[in-house]
């Protein structure tokens, strides 16, 4: 006898499959130039100062701040130019009292130096002297050795998701290669006796596989690696093979289950012989969406997603994300793009249910509003012609044209 | 002599630019499998209608509703069951009047019936007979042929950027291949004398290049392919003749130049040499990043980008981010992540200039903050700490603590 299940709320559903997933996936050491997107499973380490050199922030000179101390316009300091910082190159002169070198942006203080002169505020006398107009003070406009990593300085947190400034600042520091987690490769089965392949022409009562494909690119945008192990017949030994195969040789499963109850059943029935503990929810109190199967199957997820193609996106969306997001250990994953938008239409709901309704934002007078797009919930055009998704929380009964409520972009 | 240039407003700037961009980049038709993130170039239109025929949304029997009228628990209809729609096939038998066919969700209806009766509505009397106890209406529980698409009914207009939900609505009508804009390449050239490879250990005045990766990164996330040109000397010949053979293979040019004034000047030139009109903006009125070049060259967009990496990737962002997205023809790019947060410290600004403060984000007592990252501008874990970018408008000569701004998340 299958064991009795309570239908939870969204989040309570969630938590439940989080906590029981305790291996993560593999890890990997990958060039850091490709590494856009991935999750640091070990943290990285500077092995040297960065700047390695004092280095200029101006074009000008650079000087000894207390050669220039109490100079005005008026009564300008001194200053003998003995030579030029080569840029890319250690400057072979070092300057003492009195002295000055030309200096570029980025180039390297010599010896002796402590500041730079901007060469606004400067003038040139002969060819090699120089009037300063301004005091500087020691370090002005210089960047010292260490001033933006110190050896041994913390950069990133095991679980950082890697962004563009991320992987510049990790080349800056010469950490060429990084240590990530694997992208989670998730097996994805669809299954019915009507689903075809999109490629082939569908006979009367056949109809084209969509989750497949819907389901598998939101497992690439969750930094995943989708694996489609095409279309099974209801079958329970049939799918239980091609269940336990995927499984086998991926981190997490989705089965993109028919829609009638005996389908259902049938799903449910083969993710519990797939690994303990099985099946932790059966059913989560979400419109649409709620015949959802979240299972633990020896420490890897599995999802049994309802076959109606706009419920299995909706359940995709608040489980496969975060769920893939933790394998990856990220501790940040991208936030979801949540707007807020007047309605135009009173919506019902019923209190203890959490109702997700497509609509498309329109402007009108500056304003943001998000208009229902109408359609039987099962036609895949609704969420097609939809921006995002109309939350309406669990414990209202609706929401009046006119209110205001969040917006869950696609 | 060069023209003169004055300083522009960033949304000026860009808006220059883009008017003067007239070629797009070229078209390709690729598997829909595929196309994730990528622009529409032709609308694609069904050629058949979704759904193709007749199907249940519910377990229960096909049924003539006009059977159905007056039914009710105390008053039930009785109806006879001559058989079952057989999934992903059509039914062989046709109902008639007083008689009924089991039927599955998804499953296609028998010739003769116009409506579906919930098995909850439904209890057996004998094996071959049922009692109906709600009358159904005509169409009730029933996806109509064409009820989600019909032939001709436009499914996306030219420019839609493809998402999960639209894949799976292509496949649903066997569109299995798209055609779209290609991904725009985007040639990256980095020069200066100091300059160096990540992978190379600097000398004395050297550093390492990080805009190729971190400006790489950007181009990758608005849907282009980044092409490194490598680094490039400090020399107008060299520094040309690496830029007209990336900019010949590419859609777009990004030079990140030197800092000092000279290299500055010279990229402008080398810019003003690669095609008509040249230079358009030589100077954006926000900090950091003002020494910025946007440039036409034969239709290209050219970028001339500060060398220090803050200002590079503030730059990028602002610019680069949109100018792909409109090579690619994309009527709605992905909306930039903004939220808004209060500020934790006074921080001072100058009317006329946008000003970018990277911040970190924090929350309080439930609330979001904003803590600037302090440090010299240019010091690239400044951005690497941040989480985002807090925006001073133009008119604002500061923002007060505790004040709430926009904050762009990275």
């Amino acid at each position: 006898m299958p064991e009795l299940f309570t239908v939870l709320p969204p989040h309570e559903a969630l938590q439940k499959l989080l906590t029981h997933l305790t291996p993560r996936v593999p890890i990997e050491t990958i060039e850091t130039a490709r590494a856009l997107n991935r999750v640091l499973a070990e943290a990285p380490a500077a092995r040297s100062p960065l700047p390695a050199f004092p280095r200029s922030t101006m074009d000008g000179y650079a000087v000894r701040a207390a050669d220039t101390f109490g100079a005005t316009e008026a009564l300008p300091a001194y200053l003998t130019v003995i030579g030029e910082s080569p840029m890319g190159g250690a400057p072979t002169q070092s300057i003492d009292r009195g002295e000055a070198l030309i200096i570029h942006t980025g180039g390297m203080l010599p010896q002796g130096a402590d500041a730079v002169v901007m060469i606004e505020r400067t003038q040139k006398t002969t060819t090699t002297e120089i009037e300063v107009m301004r005091a500087v003070a020691p370090g002005e406009n210089v960047l010292q050795v260490g001033e933006d990593v110190k050896p041994g300085d913390p950069l990133f947190a095991i679980g950082h998701l890697l962004r563009p400034q991320d992987l510049g600042g990790l080349m800056a520091l010469g950490l060429t290669q990084v240590t990530v987690a694997q992208r989670p490769r998730v097996g994805i089965l669809a299954t019915g006796d009507e689903v075809i392949d999109p490629h082939a022409e569908p006979r009367p009562g056949q109809v084209r596989d969509v989750n497949t494909y819907s389901i598998g690119s939101i497992v690439e945008r969750a930094g995943g690696r989708a694996q489609p192990g095409g279309i099974i017949r209801d079958n329970f030994e049939t799918l239980y093979q091609a269940a336990r195969n995927l499984l086998d040789q991926a981190d997490a499963l989705v089965l993109s289950a028919g829609s009638s109850v005996s389908v259902r059943d049938m799903t449910s029935d083969v993710i519990e012989k797939l690994g303990q503990p099985g099946v932790l929810v059966h059913g989560v109190s979400i419109k649409p969406g709620k015949p959802t199967i979240l299972a633990g199957c020896d420490g890897k997820p599995v999802f049994g997603l309802p076959g109606n193609p706009v419920s299995a996106m909706v359940v995709g969306d608040l489980f496969i994300t975060p769920t893939l997001w933790q394998l990856q250990g990220c501790a940040r994953p991208p936030l979801r793009q949540t707007i807020r938008a007047r309605l135009t239409h009173n919506l019902a709901s019923v209190p203890g249910r959490v109702d997700y309704i497509q609509v498309k934002l329109i402007e009108r007078a500056g304003e943001l509003w998000a208009e229902p797009v109408f359609g039987k919930s099962n036609l895949i055009y609704t969420l097609v012609k939809a921006d995002g998704m109309l939350i309406i929380p669990i414990d209202a009964n609706g929401i009046a044209a006119g209110e205001v409520a969040d917006v869950r972009l696609f």
